[in-house]
């Protein structure tokens, strides 16, 4: 018996938890380290003028010698939006399937990081060797061609990691999930199981892709004579695949709309995952040519995003379609919580320009409920439950759902990002942290915007700002000029000159009596007109603008 | 034939149609005008730091001395919460049913405007002439008692407003809508029918509210031994008082939490709307007395709201309660669009403290679907349709729905608020307009917040701010102080020291430059220095911060 693989393995992950995206997992074992998925998430609404939100990857950087590989799942931004960021710290070789990996390689060349970047491209069955980890992908289904889970072998034991997953018997592109692989690993023994949360709180059975392509046949037939525009999620290749059969069928030629769009649709295209009929994809210029009839437009924006194709053509802003009172719009999707209103606003705009909006069936989720969780627990019987991929309230039905399917309490882990699990034969116990933040992108700039300025910007968008200048004479602390007061995002100006006046006084008054008191450091000065503005202003007005005095001495 | 009685009545939609709250209309005939309804609405997203948002009554009070009285359909904030703010400009007489008038009493002694007041207790059935309009009130259900609907006599014809209601066969308090009256107007003849859109995109009928109270049965049955949280509506008063049946007969008492709720049970209870068993309501302090299983909370907050008592109570920022494993938390309520992430935000809290989270059948809309709908239509057969209460897709559909009931397209009229709306026997038509925009409420700041400084919190918001300081000597124009650089809400200051000096550097150069050429001009130099430093952020970090240059001359 040798002790070494008696050790357990550690499992961290670095995000994905809290909240739904930014997925990231390492893996450790003495001195190998792998990492399966990097993902971004969007911002919250409280995380004002962020752009993107990327995983923490301190812990990696600290360790960077034992880091062996990013081992990819599938091609969706909560899994593989960070990776350029990733990368230029840690420039590590990327493994994915074909489509994934030429969604990542389009990504990393807008970033210019193609040539520097070391990718293989892993077929279903394969097995790839890192450090002490063997990984296999295993063919999956979901929203987006080319899904793997991956069977990590450990010297601990093996974890099945499913990735986002959905059983599919009638999937649009390729094959049936790998049911049968599932089952000859569980017959093996599989260690732990850590499978997908978001769809756990749904009862039965996600619907096959190809329902969808049934309502799209019957949309067609009721909407003859009408332009058609269907709004859905670019990463869905089946579902555009779909379209365009239906467009094949009724004879419409099909015009792509949205860079992410148009960036995954050729990719897909160019990698055979898609099967276009001849002739019957057109350019956007060209929509022109054809009637109303003869067209469909597949756009992004189904989520009221207000930078994207739909939203920009509900609002007249976008540059070649304008929406006439024969339209139909078909949003094929569903709203993610949160963008409902978003949603709603487009809806109104589009239907006050005359366009009927269609929202009914031609969705179906990419991820597994309850019964098709509960079958990849019947078929892999692990020893330990690892919830992953969801808030805190679906990593808590998902134990509660392994329970169900035997698994002992004590067996089940529900983890927060950062927190360092120990898994082995006879232990599942978290015994550490690692730093495991949210790092936020503005701009170029990355980690620059800290809670300290969100707060600022917080504040300022609640309550706007004063701003009190000051000259005082080096020396004789005699007043040069001002106070003066400049405000934006306050008050509107014109209408409350006399208020600012009396803020104004409010300053002077404070200063001569700090002076009278002898009080000269600039620090308390700050501080007193501060405190006196701010009084001054909730007591009149009940506000609280952020009031910045600035004191200059010549 | 008298002439007077063929001209036209005016309507009137003061707010409300674009968007749901904020429900004023103004119906007009010669030197008569009525207000019904007088409600607020509350901010969107993008109306940063805003507290609440109140209808623009200038055209009532540029014809104040035509304006008869204000006329309440129910107790709703989106009804009744501007009506201290329309009190304060235009002090008219206020009508109302008993338990609506309670609640609106509450809100006038908080803005110290019951003495000067008018205010008249209307019951059912009962009919009230102000100028040439004659009102009668009628009975309806809806999520709130005492809710009425105005047949509004005018010269014209009669007008059918429904307010808020449901067809609720065994209502918890009161009786069934008064149908009959409906079918009695009807068969006089009815001009034109105002009902209510929120639920036209609901196929069906609306549940009963006793369906609710068997839920509650069912879920106490199952919780015997838990501590249970009942998150509702605080307005919904039948809906508490089945909360209040349920605990009585499982021999729990109840407690009330949040001040929505403890002000508007007590005012329904001294109007004698609810009925509450001796010795069942207690002071929230002395929930410590008694065990678990003897207790309900009915709280506040089902849609998340930041400031309200369940989200306090997750957040453990509570005074008095705070989550045990053993509770049960009850959401008897429907996310509201737009509040999907707050709850859950409340749930993840709620569940990693320990909780159990039901959000299963405990309400019911108190809104009509589609077949209630139907009923009303089918009832009054008026000549025109003027769909209320919705957004542009909700009286879009409501006008489908009233085309399918036999009216014709052109005697259906969508309005936008600010439409004057002729109604008359052989007309129905937009001639005019008038201003119709959102006060914004900010503290006790009434309009003095509009778009510019919105725009400015936007700005502010998501990008920051930076202060440019120079003191100039005046005359000589040489630089005595500065250029010194204030950053807010912009970069973390302490890591970006360099990047602050270049901007120092940039701006310095830019006045130098300025100099140079002879720019002087103060304008001109600030525009100079907003540019040249917009430029470098933008090109350095792809942002673009306030830069706000101050000059002072001493």
């Amino acid at each position: 018996m040798e002790s070494g693989t008696k050790k357990p393995v550690k499992v961290i992950p670095l995000g994905g938890l809290e909240q739904i995206g930014m997925n990231i997992t390492a893996f450790e074992y003495e001195d190998s380290i792998i990492v399966v998925d990097c993902g971004l998430s969007f911002p919250e609404d409280d995380m004002l003028g962020i752009d993107l939100v990327i995983p923490d990857i301190s812990y990696l950087k600290d360790n960077a010698d034992k880091v062996k590989g990013l081992v990819i799942t599938h091609g969706h931004e909560d899994h593989i939006g960070a990776i350029p960021y990733f990368i230029r710290e840690l420039n590590i070789p990327i493994y994915a399937t074909k489509l994934t990996m030429g969604i990542i390689e389009h990504k990393l060349t807008e970033h210019n990081l193609m040539e520097s970047t070391r990718r293989k491209v892993i077929s279903y069955g394969q097995y790839i060797t890192l450090g002490c980890f063997r990984i296999e992908f295993i063919r999956t289904n979901h929203s987006i061609a080319d899904s793997a889970a991956l069977a990590i072998y450990t010297p601990a034991g093996v974890i099945v990691h499913t990735g986002d997953f959905k059983v599919d018997f009638t999937p649009v592109y390729g094959d049936v999930i790998d049911l049968g692989r599932f089952g000859e690993l569980g017959k093996k023994g599989v260690l732990a199981l850590m499978a997908d949360s978001t769809n756990v709180e749904r009862p039965g059975y996600t619907m096959s892709e190809k329902t969808v392509g049934k309502v799209f046949e019957r949309l067609f037939a009721d909407y003859k004579k009408n332009r058609i525009i269907i709004a859905t999620f670019a990463s869905n290749v089946d579902r555009v695949q779909q379209i365009i059969n239906t467009a094949a069928h009724y004879n419409r030629k099909v015009a792509l709309d949205g860079r992410s769009m148009v960036n995954i649709i050729s990719t897909a295209k160019e990698l055979g995952y898609l099967n276009i009929p001849d002739n019957t994809l057109i350019d956007l210029s060209s929509l022109g040519d054809y009637t109303d009839e003869q067209i469909v437009l597949i756009t992004t924006g189904s989520q009221g995003e207000s930078m994207a194709s739909l939203s920009r053509i509900a609002a007249s802003l976008h540059h070649t379609v304008s929406i006439k009172p024969n339209d139909v719009v078909i949003f094929s999707s569903k709203p993610i919580p949160g963008n409902e209103k978003a949603i709603s606003k487009v809806i109104n705009e589009l239907e006050m320009k005359g366009a009927r909006v269609v929202f009914e069936d031609t969705h179906v989720s990419g991820h597994a409920c309850q019964e098709e969780l509960k079958l990849i627990y019947a078929l892999t019987k692990p020893k330990y439950a690892i919830p992953v991929h969801g808030e805190f309230k679906h990593l808590k039905r998902h134990s509660e759902l392994a329970m169900e399917m035997g698994i002992p309490k004590e067996n089940v882990a529900i983890l927060s990002s950062g927190d360092v699990l120990e898994v082995g034969e006879d232990t599942l116990k978290v015994t550490g942290k690692v730093s495991a933040q949210q790092i936020f992108v503005d701009g170029l700039g990355v980690g620059d915007v800290g809670n300290i300025v969100l707060r600022d910007r917080q504040h300022l968008s609640e309550n706007g700002l004063m701003i009190v200048v000051i000259t005082l004479e080096r020396g004789s602390n005699q007043i040069l000029a001002g106070p003066d007061i400049v405000s934006r995002g306050f008050v509107y100006v014109r209408e409350s000159e006399t208020l600012l006046d009396d803020c104004r006084m409010v300053a002077l008054e404070t200063i001569e009596r700090c002076f009278d008191n002898g009080i000269t450091d600039w620090g308390k000065l700050k501080n007193s007109i501060k405190n006196a503005l701010g009084d001054f202003l909730w007591k009149s007005l009940k506000r609280n603008p952020m009031v910045l005095p600035i004191i200059s001495e010549v």
